[in-house]
């Protein structure tokens, strides 16, 4: 086996990419690879680093780390690049929702229909766009065969956008498909015996196949919907404890009946405004927390990352028990380790995967970032070919998506305040043109906007 | 010369089509015709038979004249059928705009980004979309060869849905994009040196060549704007009189300026909310009138029409003077009769004419229907192709358009509330859930809806 060079940047977000740590400490196929962590914060850099040195020596697990503040430095080389880097920080993008909620942009300027995902940055997300294709551009000149993951969101643009303005190879990576688990856990379907096809863009994919020991599975869900919703949600109302435990709440239900496919994963944080007004919405749609986009489910969801990164914290200093006692031994369900091992091992296997849709899914632009299985081996990504979906899925939710990420690329790449003047006098929250110019000359003054505000003079 | 048969859907509006009638008149080359008139009415039909008898009993121009209450007795044998009705007349359509405008929605449900045009009905447009559907499955089965001149709006969505839908040679026609001759006329420049082309969405087309003595006249533009527009604007805010005025309004500059392109015709009375929240917006961006889509200047345009009507009964009335008193006659630009004239005799000639757009505008869906210029013969119309469209136009515009579009034309042919509602929840001036299901209610509820009602149930 030769060895594997695996550049992580972003790898500070030590509660997120452990787990991709334990991912790679599970995987033996890929001992003698060097991953090397990149970072701006010197600590948190640090603390995966440690972390990850130690996981390995306690499982014996042949992997040499490495660690850069300078993406430049180390990018040479690389055979994969995972980005998960979100610039700026959460603390950042709250700060734009705070001020776009005294203009009466309820969660945000950033949260339209089909993506009211809270850390999703699309339109505000100019730090994050700039970022990514610097690294990306970084790739071409570095590592131009490398493959880079794309895990940092908003996966949909940024994938799309990379693969449009650069050579690099892109892949971008979401574990939300995984939502089907839950369908079919609550179904008491043995997911072993379930096959599932997922379609769409990242986090508003479709199950556009459901089978349960080879028969359609979705006269089930019908059946679940007639029998057993309401005590189910009766129940659920009273106990969740997760704001994201929302694969089976009424949104989903509402959302399949509206639109005739089964939504999975992030896609039932999305829909329209009909779900999302104010956190009374949020609350009959998406249970007590009012779903993770709540000011209630985010504020947990930011919490729990603060308290899980102090838990990770102190097992580092605690040298008296195992790090595995914190962060367990199992693996994340995410795909980035299997589908390097799938490239580097010629393991060939099926994965859901974002890359440009070339012909793959009718009625989508190719050069449109899709969300599908794709079959990933030594040789790369190959794709395979998908029937229609239903009209109204293209029409009422993929294609205003669609142009939400356009406009939002287009922004990032021309610049100029009309982008933003056009993003806003298209949302239902606007009552005035005098609203949308006050919030947009607020949100440029903020802090930390000045480049972005230069951008969009 | 071989006898032509043509069919005057819905000619009983006698304002429009007595100046299309003197087109015909001013047409030796089609003498010898047969015109049908067709009208529910039966008195606005007799108006509009005895109006052309006598007018071409004045102009010794041979036409046979004929009428009928029901156009399946007479469109057997047709060559060409124009569809020029509106079904339910004006008046029910004001009536939706008034329950509408007691929810919150200034100008009605149907009013949106794009199509702001008062009676351009799309979403509430299902009596309107029946018709013309039934109209068109006439001519399958009894005309199977006939052209179909579909004149009554909306343009854009009729001609995409029978163009889908049947196998009738269909042709959408406006006058809309003569708004050229405007520009051409306030910069001083001689119309027969102009070359224009301007490509689009009916009602949403933009000037994509503009040539004078073959040079680009795009900066004659730009000068205008900065050294003429205000004075003009200053006495045009003094004098306006027609509310259709606004081809050269602060509206039209301000979409230059943002989309790249000069908006021709109707395409000014489109746009965002940004034109249109109030009167007041209307006003500052179209002229005191606040536009012909505004509360003042529709009322002026609806009663224009009744007091044009009743001039033409009295000057029929009158036997003393000749009608041309009333009717002048003059060519009235729409392009209808010289596009008969074309096919019928082989002037081989250019018209701005709406079709599927197959692969003639880039970036464009080939079964959706784009107004542009072709070349009409005897062998019928001959698309051309044309270069890639601004990327702001496609985003900002035309895709935000087409949507709307494919909204409108999945509600027609699937029915069910789910559609009405998808409509409101992403319209600016909905702020509840409630707000939108009870304008729904309320208007399915207008008398003369029961049959919508039930299609939307």
């Amino acid at each position: 086996m030769s060895k594997t060079k695996i550049v992580f940047i972003g790898a500070g977000s030590a509660v997120w990419s452990s787990t991709i740590i334990v991912d790679f400490i599970l995987t033996p196929s890929l001992y003698g690879s060097e991953i090397v962590f990149v970072d701006i914060d010197e600590e948190r850099l640090n603390l995966i680093y440690d972390f990850s040195r130690r996981y390995a020596r306690e499982y014996k697990a042949d992997y040499v780390f490495k660690k850069s503040l300078d993406r430049r430095e180390v990018l040479e080389g690389a055979d994969f690049v995972i980005n998960a880097a979100l610039a700026k920080g959460h603390s950042h993008y709250e700060v734009m929702r705070r001020v776009s909620e005294a203009h009466g942009y309820y969660r945000g300027i950033n949260s339209v229909e089909w993506n009211m995902v809270s850390d999703y940055h699309t339109i505000w997300g100019y730090y994050q766009f700039k970022l990514a294709l610097d690294i990306a551009r970084d790739l071409e000149e570095k590592a131009p065969d490398a493959w880079l993951l794309q895990v940092a969101n908003p996966v949909f643009e940024l994938t799309t956008l990379l693969s449009r303005e650069t050579k690099v190879k892109v892949v971008g990576l979401c574990h939300g498909h995984l939502g089907y688990l839950d369908l079919a856990r609550t179904l008491n379907l043995d997911p072993s015996e379930v096959e599932v096809e997922m379609l769409g863009f990242n986090h508003v994919i479709w199950l556009t196949k459901f089978k349960y020991r080879g028969e359609n599975a979705y006269p089930l869900i019908d059946e679940w919907i007639e029998k057993k919703s309401e005590d189910f949600w009766r129940s659920w109302r009273e106990n969740q404890w997760n704001p994201f435990d929302i694969q089976m709440s009424p949104a989903a239900i509402d959302m399949y009946k509206a639109y005739g496919l089964f939504p999975i994963g992030d896609t039932v944080r999305g829909g329209t405004w009909k779900y999302h007004w104010n956190l009374g919405t949020k609350q009959y749609w998406y249970g007590p927390s009012g779903g993770p986009d709540s000011e209630i489910g985010w504020e947990v969801y930011l919490m729990y990352l603060n308290m899980r990164l102090n838990e990770i914290k102190r097992a580092l200093a605690d040298t008296s028990r195992p790090l595995s006692d914190t962060v367990e031994p199992v693996r994340s369900g995410e795909a980035i380790v299997p589908l390097i091992d799938s490239i580097v091992n010629d393991r060939r296997a099926s994965y859901q995967v974002n890359v440009l849709n070339g012909d793959s899914i009718p009625g989508i632009p190719s050069d449109v970032a899709v969300e599908m299985p794709v079959i990933v081996d030594s040789k790369g990504v190959h794709r395979m070919s998908f029937g229609e979906l239903p009209r109204r899925v293209y029409n009422l939710v993929l294609r205003p998506r669609l142009l939400r990420a356009e406009w939002a690329i287009e922004a990032f790449l021309e610049g100029g305040r009309d982008f933003l003047f056009e993003w806003l006098i298209r949302d239902p929250r606007t009552k005035s043109t005098e609203q949308v110019n006050n919030v947009i000359d607020d949100i440029l003054k903020i802090p930390g906007n000045e480049e972005m505000a230069a951008h969009f003079k």
